[in-house]
C-alpha cells in the first residue's frame, strides 16, 4: 500500500512535509510506502538530513507548486505539474491508496473530488469537519464546501457516511444521533432543502434526531450534522475566523494592563491545552468521505506531527475498508426510495 | 411620539425592563412616551417601587406571555393576549411608532413580520446584526433570519437597507461597503442565489466589493454583508454559541490548576472590556429593517442598561426618519430592472 503526501503544500512546506513522513515511516508497524510528491532536488537534501534514506519513501517529481492564495480551480485546469495534482493523480491510476494534502484547502477539494473522483456508486463526496464540542467529542459537519448546490438525496448521503465516519474511524458513538442543520428545532422550519430532506432522514435506518440549529455544532449533542456544501463552508469559516478574531481581540485589551498581562502569562498552560482541544486538525484533518481510496485534507498551518496524524488517518480509512464499509451503510440504512435511485444510477 | 416596550419578554423581565424604561424616560430630553405592555399588577408595583410613577411611562395590560423557550409561531397564532402581540400590535394600529422586545427572538421576528408588518414599498423586512470586528467597527449582517428562502431581488434589498443602517444610524461609513455572502472571493463563486444576485448588486450605485466568506464577517473589510435568513441565522447562532463554548472550555482547563485561576482574576478586566466590545447588544440590539415604524430586537439576558439602550436606538430610528431614507435610497440606488419590478408592485 501507497500513500501520495503532496509534499509541497502547507504554510511549513516542505520541511513539515518531510519530517512528518518520516515520523510516520518510522512509527509505522505495517509496510506502507509513501510517495512524496514535489521538487526532487529539495526533497532529496531533506529526507538526507533529517534520516529519512532508508525509510520506504520514494520522491515523484513535481514542478509547480498550487500557492495557498491561489483560486482553487488552478489545480485542475493550470497547474497540471503541480504536487498537489500529481499527488491525486497515483490515487485515480490506482498506484497509492491514499492522498493528503495540506496545501490550499479549496484546490484541495477540487483535486480530491475531479482528479481522485467518486468512489464506485458514490454520487457527490462530502468534506467531513469534526468541530471540538462541550461534551470532549466531536460533532461531525458535512459537507463544508464540496457540494455546492444540493437535492434532499445528497444529503441524505452525507447522512450515511457521516454515521460511518463516526463509528468507523472517530468510534465516539456506536449509533451517531444524525441531525439536520436549520433555524429551528421543530419539523417544518427551515428552507425549501430541509424540508424537503427532514422526511427522508426520517425514512433511513439512521439515528435520526431532527434538526440541529446553528448553537447544536458546538453542545455535543449531536454526532453528525449535515447541510449543503455552501452553508457548511460558511460555517466552517465563520468558526475559525471567530476564533482567531476573540484571541485577538482579548489579546489586545490584554495588552493593556500589566496585571493582564503576567495574568494571561500564568494562563498559558491551560490555553494551549484549551487551543489544541479546539483545533480540529487534531482529528487528522478532514476527510472528504466517498472517494476513491482515502483523501485528508489537513491544516494549512500544519506541522510534522499533524502530517504524521493526517498519514495515519489516511491509513485507516484504508485498512477499515471505508469505502466499503460506507457502501453496505448506503444499502443497509438508506429508504427503498433513494435505493431504487441508486439501482438506476449505479446499476447496484 | 410612543414607543411600545414588551415589559414581559427577556429573561430579567419585568424587572430590567421596567428599570430600563424608567432610566430611558429620566435621560430622554424629548417628550417621549413609552407603552410598557404587560402584566398590569406587577408592572403598577415596580414602577411605584423604581420611582416612575411620574415618568410618560404609560401600562398597557396583557394577561399572557410568549416564553423564551416555545415556538415562534405561538407569538401570531396561540398568544395574542401576550405583551409581545399586544406591543407589536401598537405599533401595527399606529398608537405607538416604534417597538422594542428582549423576548424570545424568533418570536419577536414573526410579531415584527406579521403583526407590525412591512413599510409600504417594502417587500421584505430583513433583520440586521451588527457584529463586532477586528476594526472597531461593526459589520452588519441581513437577514439573520426574517426570510428564509429569498430571490435574488430580496438579497439587492437587504444591500440597500444595510447601507441605510450604517449610514443613518450607526454612522460608521459614509459610503458603507457591500458584499455578498459566499464561499470563495471570486465572481462566480457561490450557490445559484448568489451567483444570481452578484450581477444585480453590481448594477446597483452601492459600494459594493463583492463576495465576502465567512471569514470576512469579522474582519472589519465589510460594512454590510448580505446573505438569506437561513444562512444568517445559522452563522447568528453558530457565532453566538461558539463564543460561549470557548469561553466555557477556557473555564475548564484554567480550573485544573491554581496557577490558571490566579491568572485568569488578572485578566478579569481585560476579559470584561472583551466581551462588551464583543456583543451585539452594545449596538442596542438588532433591528428589523424596512418595517412600519422602528422594530427592535434586543437581546435575551438584556438588562435595564441594554433596555434603555434598545429604547434609545428605536428613538434614533424613528427620528432620522429612517423608513423614508430607506424609500429614498431604494429609488435613487437600485438598478432599472428591480425598479421596473417595484413600480409594477407597488405603484411607486
Amino acid at each position: 500500500m501507497y500513500i501520495a503526501l503532496d509534499a509541497m503544500g502547507g504554510d511549513n512546506a516542505p520541511l513539515s512535509n518531510v519530517k512528518g513522513a518520516i515520523l510516520f515511516a518510522k512509527e509505522c508497524k505495517q509496510n506502507i510506502g509513501i510517495y512524496l510528491v514535489g521538487d526532487k532536488s529539495k526533497l532529496e537534501k531533506l529526507l538526507k538530513k533529517y534520516g529519512g534514506e532508508d525509510l520506504p519513501i520514494e520522491i515523484v517529481n513535481a514542478e509547480e507548486v498550487v500557492e495557498m492564495d491561489e483560486p482553487p480551480s488552478n489545480v485542475i485546469r493550470k497547474k497540471k505539474k503541480s504536487s498537489m495534482y500529481i499527488a491525486a493523480k497515483l490515487v485515480r491510476e490506482g498506484k497509492a491508496q491514499a492522498f493528503v494534502t495540506a496545501g490550499n484547502t479549496g484546490a484541495a477539494m477540487a483535486a480530491s473530488k475531479f482528479i481522485v473522483g467518486a468512489a464506485p456508486g458514490i454520487e457527490r463526496p462530502g468534506i467531513a469537519v469534526a468541530f471540538p464540542t462541550k461534551k470532549e467529542k466531536p460533532t461531525v459537519l458535512i459537507d463544508v464546501g464540496a457540494n455546492v448546490d444540493c437535492r434532499p438525496r445528497h444529503l441524505v448521503y452525507f447522512a450515511v457516511m457521516g454515521h460511518t465516519y463516526i463509528k468507523e474511524i472517530l468510534k465516539t458513538n456506536d449509533n451517531p444521533k444524525v441531525g439536520i442543520l436549520s433555524i429551528g428545532e421543530e419539523e417544518g422550519k427551515g428552507n425549501e432543502l430541509v424540508k424537503e430532506t427532514y422526511p427522508l432522514l426520517k425514512m433511513t435506518k439512521l439515528n435520526f434526531v431532527g434538526n440541529a440549529e446553528g448553537r447544536d455544532i458546538f453542545t455535543g449533542d449531536f454526532d453528525v450534522i449535515v447541510c449543503d456544501g455552501f452553508v457548511g463552508n460558511i460555517v466552517l469559516k465563520t468558526s475559525e475566523s471567530l476564533g482567531t478574531v476573540i484571541v485577538e481581540m482579548i489579546k489586545k485589551e490584554v495588552k493593556k494592563s500589566i496585571i493582564s498581562t503576567i495574568g494571561a502569562l500564568l494562563m498559558l498552560p491551560a490555553l494551549k491545552r484549551f487551543k489544541k482541544k479546539a483545533d480540529y486538525k487534531e482529528y487528522g484533518g478532514a476527510p472528504l468521505l466517498g472517494t476513491k481510496g482515502a483523501c485528508i485534507i489537513t491544516h494549512g498551518s500544519a506541522d510534522a506531527k499533524t502530517i504524521k496524524n493526517a498519514l495515519k488517518v489516511s491509513l485507516e480509512f484504508v485498512e477499515t475498508n471505508f469505502n466499503d464499509k460506507l457502501k453496505n451503510n448506503l444499502e443497509t440504512l438508506l429508504p427503498e426510495e433513494l435505493k431504487k435511485i441508486r439501482e438506476e444510477e449505479y446499476g447496484l
